[in-house]
């Protein structure tokens, strides 16, 4: 048990630092998953940017988002828009909250984000906005009340993902990788339809294709061949969280190698 | 024979990798190359993000996409793209499936993609536009059925690139090097384009000058400059592919510099 | 006192290199500090790009912007930006000028620069335009004479950032730190409301949001969290400043905790 | 004599490098100087990618872009280019051709690229424009023959940059330093007029402040202030090129302020 937590926390650590090497994340934002043997708890970094994260760094709240053991450093002030996604949705294990200047134009202009290419689905059919205005009038902007975070989670609803206006957006997973791959191709498809919307008219997938393309995308394969694919970026930047007994190349490698071992054997049965 | 197929392989992996470092790639789509003693045979890698792509990663496949010998780890889906063009196009010794940033904007508009700068005819005279709902109607968007290969490889027709709605690109050479230089040079040509249009009307080459263009641009002293520049590019970067028996900088200079001449003398002629 | 002179001096190097490797300054541009034991006095780099300043570089000036000592080097031409703002504004310990290529457009277009998320009000509730046409006429837009740099600061007034057309912006801080923060995400700020216009109509945040929000990310927590990740990332790519005595990684992380330690301490009372 | 040859071939290496690196300059264009002791000849690479120039790769020309003595290596096909221009003007002493994707969109569209910040007037007063097809017709766009090279000097005129439809530009120094900054900062207005385009209307710098502008960026202080940055930042890339005898780190920091010396003589004087 102690061994799975152990990587739990490796792994989450990880999942902030690709996030932010991939450009979704600057010095601000999170990233957080369920505890995996205790579902009324979560792991979340104290308060440091994500590039940084180290295991050590992880601090375990209740849904409530208040910490179970008393901090030694300060914590994140937005935590509750992770622990009222956990509470409202209990199929959800992973969250990100994030201000990506790809994502962004859609909060500051209320232009709705559409999946405009075969991976953006992965971000759900579709992509609800959240105004604080709404109900909570002039604020500054900031997710910090558990009434703010509760109505943040009302607006993702059954989603994936919602976009907060004059803010940023927060992002949810079935697991861990599945977040990190919904945040990264979400952003791109932000990307992408911003650079279209420069040119022409955008014709998104309608939508049969997004409930096509969804499940399609969220496979395991596809899924590790990304987080590969960042994880080696991460480590050739010199970018990977510590480890007691940190791990060599040849041990990612051959870690690696088992994961696709893994999903070899997954995939065939 | 095994020297000449082992240097092709080793280029094959580089050729992903270069595709990738230069920007046209991520973690998704693929390079594949015709199997050099046999016609009806290509390669392509298992199942992993390009810029990872090394030899031992290379499986041999049938025209039909099936692989000659089981493979061990996992293959893409879309491999069909490879093999239904190498049928429909004997002339076609490599092919690119990308999702290009710059080039996607052009398959989600449904604009033309054109050559505006002397450069952008080497990805062809004109560059037709595939649905896959014109044929399939809604899909999950991915070419994994052998019709829908071929129904892209139809598309495709006598031309090099054929823009994919609501998906990407594939690209097609005559040669490995010219099509890597296709793909990057097409990518430069969509970049270029979408920020031209941001400030006016663009004026693109006519047609007697995209004629003239495209056999000048593709002879042998632009493309191997560029390899060139690429290579070590990717080499600085520490992204070169392994080899057994990793060649060492001074190797990798002498084989350029062997290339230079071989050149020098071919022009010579 | 010489200890925390030394360490001011260190920092400034510090902030010039961090803006500069975050992207808003380039070869031109420069950072300054007052005096932290004579408010009469101010620490500015002999002429030399921001990235490359070292403690050694600083030169100390009177706020008439005359060298105390005669310098060894050249000095920066627009030298009077800092002394007529320390000048006019008592309040302000740290002042950058620079030519953001994302603040620049504003400056060629006079469209207003407004904060669009949450981190915008950094850069103050309004950012005035200053035109060195109106009280100068054509002049060749360089900040030299003293009644420019006057000029100047009347139209920053009792904000913390202004424009200056067809030129850049200068922008002010009541510390070292929070003039890094508020120079780094204005440039944000501008780069999203760039990629908004391209696509709709902007909503910014209205007054009673941009007035809480301001004192909220200026608080030490955010921009303490902001300063630890831009000095690793500097760290990382081999570019903090040199140091009699350079400071090891291992002393830099040290000193990181020390200030964490400190912040959770002030935060606790 | 030698040792002034010597210095002068490993600045046109570093030129070819510094330009590349900064991004204006990919795989393709190319960096020339003319002969310092004799003006109707210039050096130039061979057919080499600016970012890979060697002093050994440096040829000899004559003004009709012949190699005076027969190379080792292919020349590049556009090389009149260069040698026209030496021709028409003798005040002339450094060329560079390039194709940035900044400039590009003006010669795609006709825009004219026009001083909107106060380095602009780097690049002169004013930037015509070459279309190939006004007297050559439809070509493959490329400049090979001397009546073509003349056509384009021609239309260069007194001026310092023209651009070339659907192609690139080409511009001239009266240093080898006046040139490389030229260049970077012409690509930089070409940027920030861009981005400007797409929010707003510009108001570029009027006749006056263009002609008091120019002379005053053009002194020694700011251009040795970025050639200072440029090649640290090369340095700090593992991108200087190869000497006789490689420079040492130390030696480079010596040789910057050994010129840093000689700036402030000069400038006291």
């Amino acid at each position: 048990m102690t061994n799975s937590l152990d990587e739990l926390r490796y792994e989450l650590a990880l999942a902030n630092r690709i996030i932010a090497h991939e450009g979704v994340l600057d010095g601000f934002g999170h990233v957080s998953v369920r505890h995996p043997h205790n579902p009324n708890r979560y792991l979340l970094a104290r308060s440091r940017s994500p590039e940084l994260i180290e295991p050590s760094d992880l601090l375990e709240f209740t849904l409530d988002s208040e910490p179970v053991t008393p901090p030694k450093g300060e914590m994140y002030g937005e935590r509750v828009i992770h622990g009222c996604i956990y509470q409202a949705r209990p199929d959800v294990t992973a969250v990100c909250h994030h201000h990506s200047h790809a994502v962004l134009p859609f909060c500051v202009t209320g232009v709705a984000l559409e999946p405009v290419f075969h991976m953006g689905p992965v971000m759900g059919q579709v992509v609800p906005m959240w105004d604080s205005r709404d109900e909570f009038g002039d604020t500054d902007l900031m997710v910090v009340k558990p009434e703010e975070g509760r109505s943040l989670a009302r607006a993702l609803g059954p989603n994936w993902m919602v976009l907060m206006a004059r803010h940023g957006a927060t992002v949810a997973g079935r697991t861990l990788r599945e977040l990190v791959f919904r945040t990264v191709y979400s952003h791109a498809n932000a990307e992408i339809q911003l650079r279209a919307m420069a040119i022409g008219k955008i014709a998104p997938l309608n939508q049969a294709e997004r409930q096509r393309a969804e499940p399609r995308q969220l496979q395991p394969r596809p899924m590790g061949r990304a987080w590969e694919y960042w994880t080696i970026r991460l480590q050739k930047a010199g970018g990977l969280p510590p480890r007691t007994g940190v791990p060599s190349a040849a041990k990612v490698k051959r870690a690696a190698k088992r994961a696709s071992k893994a999903r070899v054997k997954r995939s065939r049965r």
